[in-house]
């Protein structure tokens, strides 16, 4: 089986974009070939990572279409849908793709264009990854993090601000990225008089609705110096469900698909977590930073509020947590997102992350889908 | 890399269902796991096919719901859409995640719910497949099947009639199989006179609308023995696209993805289309089923009718062609009907194929997305 390389990456800016769904897909694409040097002509395999380009834009088929659209023909294209870890999915299905020997050249991008639709309809759209019996009774996603982020403030003594802070450090963070939807920095004050969402949540605490596209290229190691002088491989990769009824597990503060997908991602590298130099983790609430952490043992359980407040996971910090701004700041274009904190993970490792570069040999990405019912974690490690 | 294997397979009934899309996933599921003695909880990988059920019932994220459902957890899961040929799509998303490595064990479950749509709704979300270009001008899937059916029987010199006894040989299959959707013989008088369609297409060249699922179970070859005393491997695997824009094809007769798709099996699986025993063919309309004989050199081009017309292709013929009853018969559940051919193929491998058995040690799948957009070739063996 060979080791999996990702010899480029690229992302469009984020935010709210007057492009449609394979207008920003052809963009990054382009961008991904072009930085590794790579025509239409030379891929394989093309994945798409994308979860309601039907429902958001009434069109489907997009793979077949970017396929035209970057002259990949005859390269086998597939959508791959894992809700809002799509992209998480379709770095999985890219390793596969390669690990399998059915691919030498595998480009997977990642989109999702929602700003067009409303506030509520796109807040339907997503909460129709919710299990019928709950999202009948009009539970969505954003009210699972109220109640949750609630659990977590009374369990371990942590105070609400601490969920702002989180908010305030990947603000700062997007500040330095060019792509990301949010330039500008807030402070705690402001997130915590934001308007009530799902007490005791505030708008701060949640992630926009975007508009955006990233891509990565994956081929086997032994090729990828052909291409570029510094790349990465992906070192471990695996996904987990855990209940699709939320209610029904024991400890709503623990996601199982973060703890038993992290687990086999360093198993597979035969890494450990005090290994890890900087992550990307889904924090599409605030919440979800905290518990992502713990769940990966990046810090002990309880206890990742009060790393953040040591620094630990600042820019400067031991660990750096989500430099790119995070889906919080730099946004969380569904199908996207993951391929996202790939491209970040990717250009950290190479050197290429800029005003945000962090000094990083080991990168980890957490991709959530609904409210951790399947969760991808990724591992990438920099070469040579 | 492991030699991949198939240990199981099952489909629902499929015709018009009451029951709503997770509940039909979960039906073919089931069935599936009893048929190979195993557990949900021995799973490692589940795939969903899937186009559109947002789309068609509102509700997304049905892989995390199945993997709930059949008490998977904690399975990796993933939806593949490749439009029509979701099923072939998730075939080879199957063998790549055991080939590569990352499962021992993969359920892949197709299904779609389509029938409380209203034709015109189900159509327009089948339409939405094309490129943006031709659908903005009102062009369908029938349409093209109309355009190039004439094309094909003016250059080859072909009766009308040939078409029509498509329909007659895929309807007599159709009465064998008690998950078929119709079971009922037609003749070609009834089927030249049916309704015009798509000029020279009539209803009785088109598939009709269906709910249903199908799902099949793969393991590494080398533990296949655990499960089971016959089985059959996947031998040979292969995806390809075509131009997304369908009036740019230099030759709308030969259906490129099914060509570059079919070379690619054979060659992985190291046989010649003479080696074919037994065949599944995408015949949502009945002029594919020739386009597919062509494209993958079961026939000479311009000749699948004269080799119908021999008897070549029917179930006590040389090549039996969709002993299922095909599309045409069978139905087409879209994410579904590709897995069901794979279910036909494994079945008349391992000798289950009941009234429609023929003898076969190699089988073969085409599954068609778009308009050929994108094409999935599926070779199996039987084992040992």
């Amino acid at each position: 089986m060979p080791d999996v390389a990702v010899i480029g990456a690229s992302m469009t800016k984020f935010g709210r974009r007057e492009e449609w769904v394979l207008e920003l897909l052809a963009e990054a694409a382009e961008a991904c070939l072009e930085d590794a040097g790579v025509e239409g002509t030379d891929l394989d395999h093309l994945y798409v990572s994308n979860m309601a380009s039907g429902e958001f834009e009434g069109m489907t088929g997009i793979p077949n279409a970017l396929a035209h659209d970057i002259a990949a023909m005859p390269a086998y294209t597939q959508r791959v849908d894992q809700t809002s870890s799509s992209g998480g999915a379709g770095t999985y299905a890219a390793w596969q793709s390669v690990a399998s020997g059915a691919s030498d050249m595998t480009l997977l991008v990642g989109a999702e264009k929602m700003t067009h639709r409303s506030t509520g309809e796109s807040t339907d759209i997503i909460a129709s990854v919710t299990h019928p019996v709950e999202y009948k009774h009009g539970v969505t996603l954003p009210s699972f993090a109220g109640l949750t982020a609630r659990l977590y403030l009374d369990r371990f003594d942590a105070p609400r601000e601490s969920l702002a802070k989180v908010a305030v450090k990947n603000h700062e963070n997007g500040t330095r990225n060019p792509h990301a939807q949010f330039q500008k920095e807030i402070d705690v004050e402001t997130a915590m008089s934001s308007p009530m969402v799902a007490d005791p949540l505030r708008l701060y605490d949640f992630c926009p609705i975007t508009d955006g596209s990233a891509a990565m290229l994956f081929c086997p190691a032994d090729l990828a110096r052909e291409y570029a002088d510094e790349y990465a491989v992906v070192s471990g990769v695996a996904g987990a469900t855990d209940t699709h009824v939320v209610h029904e597990r024991a400890d709503p503060t623990t996601m199982g698909g973060v703890v038993d997908s992290g687990r086999a991602a360093y198993e597979m590298a035969g890494l450990d977590p005090e290994d890890v130099d900087v992550a990307e983790l889904h924090d599409m609430f605030t919440i979800l930073e905290f518990l992502q952490m713990e769940g990966l043992d990046l810090a002990p359980k309880g206890e990742a509020w009060k790393e953040m407040d040591r620094g630990t996971t600042a820019i400067d910090g031991e660990l750096p947590i989500n430099t790119s701004g995070g889906l919080k700041s730099k946004g969380h274009p569904l199908g996207a997102s993951g391929v996202g904190q790939g491209y970040e993970i990717y250009k950290q490792l190479v050197g290429e992350a800029g005003d945000r570069q962090v000094d990083a040999e080991v990168g980890l990405a957490c991709n959530v889908g609904g409210f951790g019912n399947c969760v991808i974690t990724t591992i990438m490690e920099a070469r040579p």
